[in-house]
């Protein structure tokens, strides 16, 4: 109920409106009146509404790569001049030559190489803009669309719907916290201090008057599977009432989420929607859903269908 | 101006009546006026008004020991008998004789020791249990009273204050995180995920069905000194606009807050009300202010004397 200005009752105004009629949209209505209603069995306490979403393919498209290792590339491509050596070293070499499968096979150890050159060794201010920047420009290989465009319209509903509610809402995703904060509040508005992410180590630097925090080529938490429920306790400090995620490395948020007593919601998006988006699930490179597919229904965790749940999947132009 | 339920408005209200008029009041209050003039050259937006409290000594009383340090020897009393050979076993041997100065002597080994025995091999939920009844009953060696009782009043207002300026408040404290969350939001009005302290390493188990988080035995992060700024990037991701601490390990926390551009406050409360608290600085086993009390005059950072700035230091009970 919203009350206007004129002083009216403006009943069933859909506080979702992207989202079909149906079962899905149903649960996430049913759980919202449930937990706030006062005296109910269900009721939970505005202090205790916690909900957490995971970002890529859960708030925004994860394909054909993740946000941030296309970032990490361009970053490549834009450091190499500084760096000759990097035509004949490896995983460098299979950057600038547009090699993903040979990249691929550098693996972990080569993954930390590209992060340790593109995200370590500058000022956490640097990365910020350097970040901005980027993501003001950059664009989707699929769809030549900005990342900020490839959003999903019925999640940022979801997210106001569970604020309107007093949810204090958290991202938490395997991606890097500092990658995701610069933009996040204009774009989720969800605020720095709401989001969880992965990180590399921190130095404060006072030497030289004008004290920096250094970002150091070291790996510090990995925000991911088990990672998540250890990112909330740290980060949060309560456990969620509500959590949504969309592939194997959420098994774990859903669960914690979950499996206490009372109410609770868990989702998951599922990408079957090839002719407005993607259509991928167990065999993706980028947000593989395998075990959490198979363990939804004995754990009820509901899946959205992109294609039958949601009317639009981006916000309109 | 507060708006009373009559419609009239109430102007001048203190905000801050435990306060004794004086140059110090003034700063908070010249600041406060600065930092929320809109079009003014100090005008600083709400999402930016991030403000971060220190806890032991800033907050709540840190003498004759620190709370959790209190805590944490009373956790090795109470667990002795589970433990009969810590009788011939240091550091135990010398906390169970009450000899500090031994347990002193025990150094940085010690102290692991001692957190490994009473701060890990248990659930977070276990652990919010034991703080939650020991902080319900523990008493200040000194004056008897619960810790939760020696809080500063004035803090309290100025807390209060803040927040009714739409800052968003965190403690930023040496202390550890998983200590004070139990409390806080009813103590200071502070929500678990606005504290930032110190922690020991976490594990997600879910292998026996009941998912929880294990606490293990290993120092995780140091949230002093140098520490707080990076706790304050890791938690925070902005950077404060005011800062009130009360020792050498909030020095980095002050620099990192005041060197900024624009308008900022660095406060550092100052001991020296032997009658009414405790008087001690540059000398001091808790809380020692020594480098940061020579630099506060050329870093403009205030210092508050509990015995001329403040009316009252307690609650009333
Ligand atoms: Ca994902
Ligand atoms: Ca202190």
């Amino acid at each position: 109920v919203v009350v206007t200005s004129t002083g009216f009752a403006l009943a069933d105004t859909d506080p979702l409106p992207s989202w079909n009629e149906g079962a899905t949209k149903t649960a996430i209505v049913d759980f919202m009146t449930a937990i706030t209603t006062e005296g109910g069995p269900d009721y939970v306490a505005p202090a205790d509404r916690i909900a957490t979403f995971d970002n890529d393919g859960t708030l925004w498209s994860e394909q054909p790569m993740y946000v941030q290792l296309a970032f990490a590339l361009d970053r490549v491509k834009a450091l190499a001049p500084e760096h000759p050596e990097w035509k004949d070293e490896e995983p460098f070499k299979s950057v600038l030559d547009g090699n993903l499968e040979a990249l691929a096979a550098s693996g972990h150890k080569g993954l930390l190489e590209i992060i340790a050159a593109t995200h370590a060794g500058m000022s956490t201010d640097a990365f910020t803009e350097i970040v901005t920047d980027w993501m003001a420009t950059a664009k989707n290989a699929k769809t030549g669309k900005l990342s900020t465009e490839m959003i999903f319209q019925p999640m940022l509903e979801l997210i106001a719907y569970l604020k309107a509610n007093e949810f204090d809402v958290f991202i938490v995703s395997g991606g890097g916290i500092a990658f995701m904060r610069p933009w996040t509040e204009t774009v989720y508005g969800i605020a720095p201090p709401n989001v969880v992410g992965s990180s590399i180590a921190l130095k404060y630097d006072d030497t030289d008057g004008a004290p920096k925090i250094m970002r150091e080529a070291e790996l510090n938490f990995n925000d991911d599977g088990p990672g998540k429920p250890v990112g909330i306790e740290s980060h949060i400090g309560k456990r969620p009432i509500a959590a949504f995620g969309n592939s194997d490395g959420d098994f774990e948020m859903l669960e914690w989420t979950t499996s206490a007593d009372g109410r609770r919601l868990g989702m998951i998006v599922h990408h079957d929607d090839a002719a407005r988006e993607f259509a991928y699930d167990r065999k993706s490179h980028f947000g593989k859903l395998d075990r959490a597919l198979d363990a939804a229904p004995q754990e009820g965790w509901t899946l959205i269908s992109m294609k039958d749940d949601w009317k639009t999947i981006f916000p309109a132009e």
